[in-house]
Parts: structure tokens; C-alpha cells; sequence
């Protein structure tokens, strides 16, 4: 084991010199593997993970793939559902402030999902029962038909609803779930071209059933190729970006976890105790939010109040005085006195009343 | 006409005093009427809008409802696609300080396109083409059969995709547009429970094609229902809400073309020269914003930094303090140290630098 | 008008003579021309119809490629939904005893149209809604963007269902019809990549329903390609059956009007006063055994008796010896004492008793 | 288990006693069983079978119906799809001349394979893949959840397509068979509304391509449930059908494996040796000729020849006139003139001739 740990690592170096690329990114699209049990003293710390790797224990290929990346200072990501971020790597990616992301490109049926249940949740239709088909004939699908890979990817598929569906307690009552099922199948004759098929049953008003039938032809590798390319690119640039504290001097960088990838991965791998969000635009809004405070930008809250208002003379304002400009919003009663003044609020000078 | 407007105004009083509420908030549910023209001294001012009334000339009911509400003060909205609001309404509606908004109720297959437009766009997938079938057999479907008032609908339903495919420059020039083809029929034995066709076909990576087809099963009064019940509730609750800008000493009312139900409308009605928004998930940021800074809330921005950090300390602060906590957000360069100092941003203390 | 028949009778000689081939056999895949009336004196006879072409009255070009075939004694095939077989033209044929043949290649939705209303029918499934949408981007569907030629589109689709419907008495009243809805729309970015959506509205038991929805990728050409082979082989094939009646002396041919095409073609032209069918399996029985004749064999009758029965001996024998053993097929009643002796059979020898 | 025989026979004595009918037939509506092995010995014949009984060996609960059914006299048959029908119970059944027949109700995804696929190799489009993905939330759904019944499910379902591959050696290559894949998964939410979604990707000319995609809603029960009544009533009218053959004087039955319920089941039962028909148009017609045989009717050949001559004096002849008068059919040459003579024809008055 060590010796394939050592190889990957002189690999990683031989690239970087022959290419004289300046930075190295690793980023596994290589078949799903079957799920690991997380051992205690093998997998569970980082120390005992590369004690058991010296040791030859078994440890899985990706595992091996992300310790050698990470002790050569390199990123990883993981694009396949596989848990090869066991507590060990993670606390070794920590421990040497290596950037790690993944699990499991969001390419087609799930990325969906992730809309259209945040869709139907927010609109105040109540999924009740989320049926997920897909197949597809290339070597992943072939791979996925070994039921200890397809555990990798059923687990790594079924948790999308879980943060949707818990984030509305008027639909849903604590514990309740709709039915969430998941079906991949190898079929050789249409090769790359995976077709997913869905079929969302969700309550309406009054006892009424709204059902969506879906048949989406996702070519896999095209839908996963500018997957791989953001996922790469985002990991860089966020490899720039620090944040500085208040009253602190040093600027420090984002957590190992690189929770912002979750936008591209079907199982957002974050810090430990972070909360999993797999709904498709607060996770865009997330990377648009940030990217934006790195231009110095204000936050994107889609009011629009400068359009809102009855006096409308700000649209003679520049951006900056629109803002300062809106002292206050309140909520007032019929005489519109307003019942309170500002409370709770971060932006002294954008306040808003109740 | 002016009978038929007295009477209504006469109706509206009798139901607020036999009822006993506070407040009339009137919503068009009936059918779509046709398609007004625009015709000048008739309906394109307030003044001649009145005018045209008092002198039988012809005003569509609807507008003669529109009309009457107005002048009662009572807010008005439109829950079917045709062009009720004339100009002569919205400059009547202006003149009175009263509330209308608008146009067609969004339901179904277009609410669903406003998601999945935005989806595809935001994920950088380039729909080329959009075809979306309609069978119905309720009333409604038996009046959209007359081509006089397909033609409202049509116009309805037509632009909602626009404001996405402008968004993106990258996925398409100036002018450049999907095909996008709307079709309703009057299919009388599926009665109310509206089928809803689509195909969206999109281009992908080098040359491949992404095609999505979809079954919806609309029931249309029961999608219907709730969302007459939220444009009421939020109109009433708008009627509650000023807002106080820096250096004025007076509240100011939204503005009484209620753009914010666009949420729940086919056909955004905004103040004149406002941006129609048709994506789903910004107006809907757009209400809960709204609704946050109402209570005294900052607007959500999804960026979880407090999450994202290698120091997780903020855990154990206030919601607030964490807040002002965040100082500095960098872009750096390799050698972590910042490229600039904050600029041009709204909020003095929570700086963000590039 | 008679100098672009002569032009068209020239231009047929002259292929035949360039070429070196035996025979002509003229297929129109021409676009879909509008709907033309049928007007007595001018296309309601053959007299008529020479006449107003050598008068210079209006007549449609695809008939005018059809007179001048039948002038030049070459079978004449409709592949477009246009009425180019005026009662002229028909009776010019007649006169002439040459083959014509339509309407509209059977290449995609209406195909599988005829296959599962024959299905559900047969089953005891009753369609009571059946909605096809289309949409294609070639030339054929620019030309039915407009409303002439939309409507004879229309009509060619619209009576499929008729026959099958009116052979189940039980499942529907006389003049009793589902609601059947047929839209073709111009989506040019599709192409010849013809799209069919369909939704299949049936009652079941007990008031229960039976939807299926459908989603049928047909690439036009490619399903319309064979279909035109089909058509030219199968009416050559046709022109060397002849039929002798009994106690007739003299062989005769098929009808002028080539009801046997009626596999490959929407709206199947037949002879006057024939019943139409337009159910898959009963076109292609009818081929399959008329075929069979000609080989000297008995029609299917899919009864396989010869393995129905206790006593198999019938394995070891000819095929023709197992025919003829088949003496009698009796329903008895519980004594095994068969009621009644064969009556009113086609076959003295081959009897079947009840 | 000769105590568990015992008790149906007695159940099936007091039915019949106390409720005053004339036959009994006995139909297994209950839940999948998981597959029976062969054990020689145990269930490959009758003595054996009975034997095992006796001793008490593991025999399925519905052989067990089966035996005393057989036992009883009284037809049985199977609506579910393991295979009861071991060696044993068919060698008693045929013992006994006691019909049984199965397996596997045809109601809903099967049945339209079975014609869809029909159609398609009848069209000359070659099926390569075919998926068939079906969700259910009754008992039945849940109890083909666990491997061993969805096993018996799955081969029941699996070879629906092949005799209709194997009747086309142009399109398909002997051994060549489309991928083919079918799913069963329970989901509680739907119920009884079985849904099945089926992909069907097919060859056409010049390298196309043809794909359908498919939702059907099919309400489990209200399908199956006049499929049991049709079972139930097809058998009691076959157990009064009889045959005599040519120079005996006996008639004799059906065989006891009753293959005309083929038509209502997915895994037709035949008697060994005999060929397995799933084409739903043949299957149908194998009925209905069966039925015409038995009112002396000739069996439907669809040629409709008195429709498709030049001179249509058939038309005022009767019925069995025109039969009669159809001397011969001849392929001939461009003469005219016959080729040869009729040979080999069934029927010395009706010759056909080439």
C-alpha cells in the first residue's frame, strides 16, 4: 500500500514537472467503488490511516488516490459516490490545510431533483412520493450493476429531498418523508446516452394529486465534462480567497471541506457539523454571494425596492446612494404609523423597522 | 357602462356592509376575455377611460370591474391572461392610491417552465427549444378555444422564458431565442384535470443535445385555489408595509402596481419601466426578503460563511455577532496576502475586498 | 394546365427510356398541398376534369401529376394528405385500370395510433380522450404551419380511431367517439427530428381510469424512407396478382384503387362504398394472406389446433394431412354429445359443428 | 400438507354444496410465491408429487390448491407468477383431464409489450432496448419486495418479447435478442395506482433511430379484475368444446394445459412441446377463430377480396356465395396468364393458385 501511496506521489510530481503546470488538482472520475466501513484504528483518524496503510491494510484505491494528493499539498475531489472520505482523510486534509471536495458529480436526474423538489416545496406542493429510474450502457452503468457499488450510489443519491423536505415544518411533520426511490439499471444498447426516469406524486389542496412524469435523455460524459471543469476551476480560485476576521489581522482560508462545491456534487461533502443544503439555487446563490463579496459586492436579495416604491426618483441615484437610501421599511398599521422602530438588525445605516 | 359600473361599486359596498369585513380586496377569476387594443383617448389615460365609460363606448367587463374597484378603493387583481389593465386603468389605479396586480393565475405547466428555464440557464444548459401542450375540459378550456381569447393567453404564457435567456450572455447573443411554441386545447372528457405536455431541448457540451420530456398532471382548480388565497392575503398584507427612505420624514406605500405577486402571475404586471422577473426562485427571494426586512432581518444570502471557515469559533456567538464578525472577505494571492482593500461596497463594517 | 401535363407525360417517358426500366410507378412525398373542393362539372368526373385542364381551370398540381401518370398507364401514389384523388381522378383510373393509391405515409404517431386504439379496444379498454401533439422542423412541417394545409393534414389524421371504435358495440353507442384532438406545430430547431406526444385517456372498471402518456421520437425521413420502398414494391407486386373467379374463365386484377396500400397510409383511399380499416394488424393480416394465396396457402388463423388438443398424434403428420384431419370443432355440453352438426361452412371437408 | 390437501377439497365440496352451483373452477388471485426448484423425485411427476404430499415434504402452498383442485375435478387456474405448474401438477392435471392454465394476469406494462414490440418488428423497426421500470403500493408490491418472488415476477415478465423476435430472422440474427430489463419497485404512496414507465429504443433505416418513452397509470385492480372474470369464463365455455377429427368417431377436449388463456396471462402456460405465442393480436385472434369454428364460421382472414376486385358483383351474392366464387388468386406474369396451378391448398373448392 505504501509503495502505490508513493507512487501516486512521484506521479503527481513527474506531472507537475514534465507539464510545468503550476498547481495540481486531482480529481477522481474513475468507476464508483464499493461503500468502506469506517474501522476503528484504521480509517477513523488520520494517524491510523496512514499507520494502516503502512501496514497494508485494506484501504480503498480512492482513499489512497486522496492521502497521496493531500500529503503532496494537492487538492482532491471526488466526483464518484464512493466514501473515500472517511474521518481519517478528512482529518488529514485538516491537519496539512489541503482543500478536499466531492462526493458524486450532479450531472443529470438528481440535479433535477434538486430543483424541482425546492420548487414544490416552496410553492407549497407536498411531494409524497419521489420515484427515480435510470439506465444507462456505458462502463460506470456496468459498474453500478455490482450491488456493493450501487450501495455507494443509492446512498450518495438518496439524501437529496432530506434538507428541502425538513425545511418546510407546515407540509411536513417532524420525521415524515415522502417515498424516495432510486433504480439504476446496466443497459449496453444506449451506451452514454443514461435516460433518467421520474415521477413526482405530491398532495394538492383539498385531497387533489399533481403527478410530473418525466423522461430525460442526459448524455452522461457531456453532461459531467464542464462538471469536472468547474469543479477544478472553483477549487482554484477559492484556493485565493481569505477572510479577514474583525479585529482579527490574519486573513485565514476556507475550511479543508470545501462545502462550496456542493453545487456540482450529488452528496455535498461539508465540515463536520455543518448543515448538508442540496437545494440547486440556494446552493448557486451561495457561490454568486461569495463570489460577489470578493468583488466587494453586496449580496444579491432580489427586492428590487428601488422599483417598489411609489416615489420612484431613485432611479436617478447611482447603485451606492439607492442603497444608503432605504432607511427604512416598516410594517404599519391602517393609519400608517409604524408599530415598531428597528430592532435585531446587522447594518445600522440599512435599517428596517417593524 | 356607467350603470354597470355604478352597479358594481354598488355591490362591492353592500357586500362590505352585509359581511362585516374590514376590507374588499376584489380577484377576477372568470374566464379570459379577448385581446383590447390600445386605443388612443379611449383607454390609454385615466381621464378618457372615464370618459369612454360615461359614454358607452366599449370598455371590456373586466375593466369595468377593474374600474369600479378602483374607485372604491379596493385593490383589484387579475387571475386571467387578458390585458384588463389598460392604461387608463393603471394610470386611474395610480391616481387613487390603490393596489391592482397581475395578469393570470400561474399554475401549472408555465410555473413549472419558470423553474426549469431558470434551472437549465443557471446550470449553463442551453434551451433551444421549448413546446409546451395544454388540454383541458373545464369552462376554461372551452373559452380558450375561441381564438379571440387563446390569443390573451397566449401572449401570457409566451414571455416567460425571456428574462432568463437574457440573463445569460454567454449562452446566447443579443436577440438570439429559443423556439418556444404554446399550445391549448379544449379536450372535454380530462374536465378539470389540466394535462400539461412539455419538451425542452437543450445543447450541451460539444455539439450533444439534452432533451427533457414531461407528463404534468395539473388538477387546475385545486392548483388554482391556494394561489387566489396567497395573491389576497399578500395584497392585504402589502397595504400594511411602508417604507422610509434616509432623510425623509414620511412612509411611502409600495407602489400600486403590486409587482410583487408576480410570484403567483403568468404575466408580471410592473410598474412601468421596471424589469418583469419570471424566474421562480427570485421572486420568491424577492417576498421573503421582503418579508424579512419587515421583521428586522437582513435578506438571505445563503453564503453559510460561518460554516465555511477554517476557524470555526463563530459557532459559540450570537447571530449578530457573527455577523459583524466577518470583516473581510479577500481574494488573495498565492502568498495570502490580499490583493486590495475593500471598495465600493453598501456597508461600512462589514467589508468585503478583493 | 395541358401543357404541364403533356410536360409531366414527357418528362415520364423520357425517365423510362433514359433509365432502361420496365416500369414507372410515380409517388408523390411532395409537401402537403391545402385541401381542395370537390366542384361538380369541373373534378367530379373524368370527362370533367380533362376538360377543365385543357380549360385552364384551377387544378391542383398533385392531380395533375396523377393524370398524367394514369394517361401514361403508371401507377400513381399519394404520400401527402391532400385530396388528389378527386372523384375524376378515381374515375380516370377506373377507365384507364391503372393503380392509384393513399393517402399520407403511416410513418410515426398515427401508426402506433392505430396500433393501441386496437389494443385497448380489443382489450375492453375504452379510449374515451385521445390528444396527439406534434412538432417537427423540416420543410414538411414549415408547409403545415399554414392553416390550408394544416386542415387536410387534420382530416387525414383525425379518422383513425373510426373503425375501431365503431367495431365494438359493447364499449361504445352507435355514434358514440372518444375526443380525439390532433395538433402539428413548426419547432425549427427539431428538424426532421419528428416529436410525438400523446395521452391516451381510457375508462376501465368501476369507473376507474387508464392514462397513458407517451413521448415517441420519430426521425420523419427515416420512418417515412422504407414506407415509400414499401409502397412502389408492394403495388408492382400488386400488378402481377390476378384473381379467376369461379366458373369465370378470365383472371382479373385488383381494383383500380389499390386498397392494400392501406398498411403504409394515414387515410387509406379505397374503392367506393368499401369499408375503411385502419386497424395495424388487420391491414397486415390482409396482406400477409393475400400473399399466401398467391403461394397456394391457406390465410393464418393463428388457432394452432394442432397443439390444442389432447390427443397430438396431428405432430407426425404433413402439413396438409394435418389440416384435413381437423374434421370437426363441436361445442358440446356436459355429456360430451355435440348439439348440432356443422352448419353454414365455406368448407365442405374441414367442418366445425356447434 | 396431505391434511392442508384434504382441507381444500373439502372447502371446494362444501362451496360447491352450499352454494348450489353447478361447476367450480378455482383461481389463484394471492401473492406472488417465491420460484419452486425441480426436485426429481419431489415435483417432476405426478406419483412423485403426490407422494411428497403424503410425507410431508416442502410443497408450495398454490401447487398444493393446484393438486386438490385436480383432485376435485375442478379447473385451476394461476393469476400470479411463480410457477405452481411444476412437473408433477401437470402430468396429474393431464391424468386427470382437469384443465389449468396461467401464469400471471396480463393487465397492464406486459400487455402493451406485447403489442407494442408485435408492432414494431411488424413495421420493420427493430427493438434493441427495451426498459420497463414499474412502482406499485399495494400488497402485492410489497410482497414482490423481497428477492425470491420478484424472481418468479421477473422471469414471468422477461420473455414476453421473444417468440415476436424470433418470428423476424430479416431483423434480428438467430440467438440475437434486444437488452431487455424489467423493474418492480413498492412504493406505499402510489397504492394500488400501478405505474409502469417503459423505454422502448429501436433501429430504423440508414442508422436512426427510434425511442419511446412511456407513462402509464393503471389502476392494479380494475385491470386485473375483469382479467379474472375473462379466465374464469373462457374456461367453463372450453370445458364444453369439443373436437372430432377426420375418420374417428370420438370427439375429444382441449388439452388439459388450456393455452387459449393465453391471451389474459404474461407467461403463457402451453403444453409441453407446443410453441409460446405472446403476440396480442395473435393471441386474439387465436380466439376468436376458435369461437367462429365453433358457430360454423369460417375463420377472419381480413383479405376483404370482394372489396378489392375490378368487378365487385360479389357484392349481391351472399356470405357463403362469395367464398365460393373466390375460385383462384394467381401471381402472374405480365401476360396475365397464370403461372402454375394451385398446389398444396386445404380446400379443393377455394384453391389458390401461383
Amino acid at each position: 500500500m505504501i509503495f502505490q501511496v508513493q507512487q501516486i506521489r512521484a506521479d503527481i510530481r513527474d506531472f507537475q514537472q514534465s507539464s510545468g503546470v503550476d498547481k495540481v488538482i486531482v480529481l477522481w472520475t474513475a468507476n464508483t467503488e464499493r461503500f468502506t466501513d469506517i474501522v476503528p484504528g484504521v480509517n477513523d483518524s488520520a494517524d491510523g490511516l496512514l499507520a494502516a496503510i503502512q501496514a497494508g491494510a485494506e484501504v480503498s484505491p480512492s482513499s489512497l488516490f486522496a492521502v497521496a494528493s493531500i500529503l503532496e499539498g494537492c487538492a482532491y475531489i471526488n466526483g464518484s459516490p464512493q466514501n473515500t472520505f472517511v474521518p481519517g482523510v478528512i482529518e488529514l486534509a485538516v491537519q496539512k490545510g489541503v482543500f478536499i471536495g466531492g462526493d458524486d458529480f450532479k450531472s443529470g436526474q438528481t440535479k433535477i431533483k434538486s430543483v424541482l423538489v425546492d420548487f414544490l416545496v416552496s410553492a407549497g406542493i407536498k411531494p409524497t412520493s419521489i420515484v427515480s429510474y435510470n439506465h444507462l450502457g456505458n462502463n460506470d452503468g456496468k459498474n453500478l450493476s455490482a450491488p456493493e457499488q450501487f450501495r455507494s450510489k443509492e446512498i450518495s443519491k438518496s439524501n437529496v429531498v432530506d434538507d428541502m423536505v425538513q425545511s418546510n415544518h407546515i407540509l411536513y411533520k417532524p420525521g415524515e418523508k415522502p417515498d424516495h426511490c432510486v433504480v439504476i439499471k446496466y443497459v449496453p444498447y444506449v451506451g452514454d446516452s443514461k435516460r433518467a426516469m421520474d415521477e413526482y406524486t405530491s398532495e394538492i389542496m383539498m385531497g387533489g394529486t399533481n403527478t410530473i412524469a418525466m423522461h430525460n435523455t442526459c448524455e452522461d460524459s457531456l453532461l459531467a465534462s464542464p462538471i469536472i471543469l468547474d469543479l477544478v476551476i472553483l477549487t482554484e480560485l477559492c484556493q485565493r480567497v481569505a477572510v479577514q476576521l474583525q479585529g482579527e489581522e490574519e486573513f485565514q482560508s476556507f475550511h479543508s471541506v470545501l462545502a462550496l462545491l456542493a453545487f456540482l456534487c450529488k452528496a455535498p461533502l461539508v465540515p463536520p457539523g455543518s448543515p448538508v443544503i442540496n437545494a440547486f439555487f440556494r446552493q448557486r446563490a451561495c457561490i454568486e454571494n461569495i463570489m460577489r463579496a470578493c468583488l466587494g459586492l453586496p449580496p444579491q436579495n432580489y427586492m428590487l425596492l428601488e422599483h417598489k416604491l411609489q416615489k420612484n426618483f431613485l432611479s436617478h441615484m447611482s447603485c451606492n446612494d439607492k442603497v444608503s437610501a432605504l432607511k427604512k421599511v416598516a410594517l404599519v398599521n391602517g393609519t400608517s404609523k409604524p408599530l415598531t422602530n428597528g430592532f435585531c438588525t446587522h447594518e445600522d445605516d440599512v435599517a428596517y423597522a417593524m
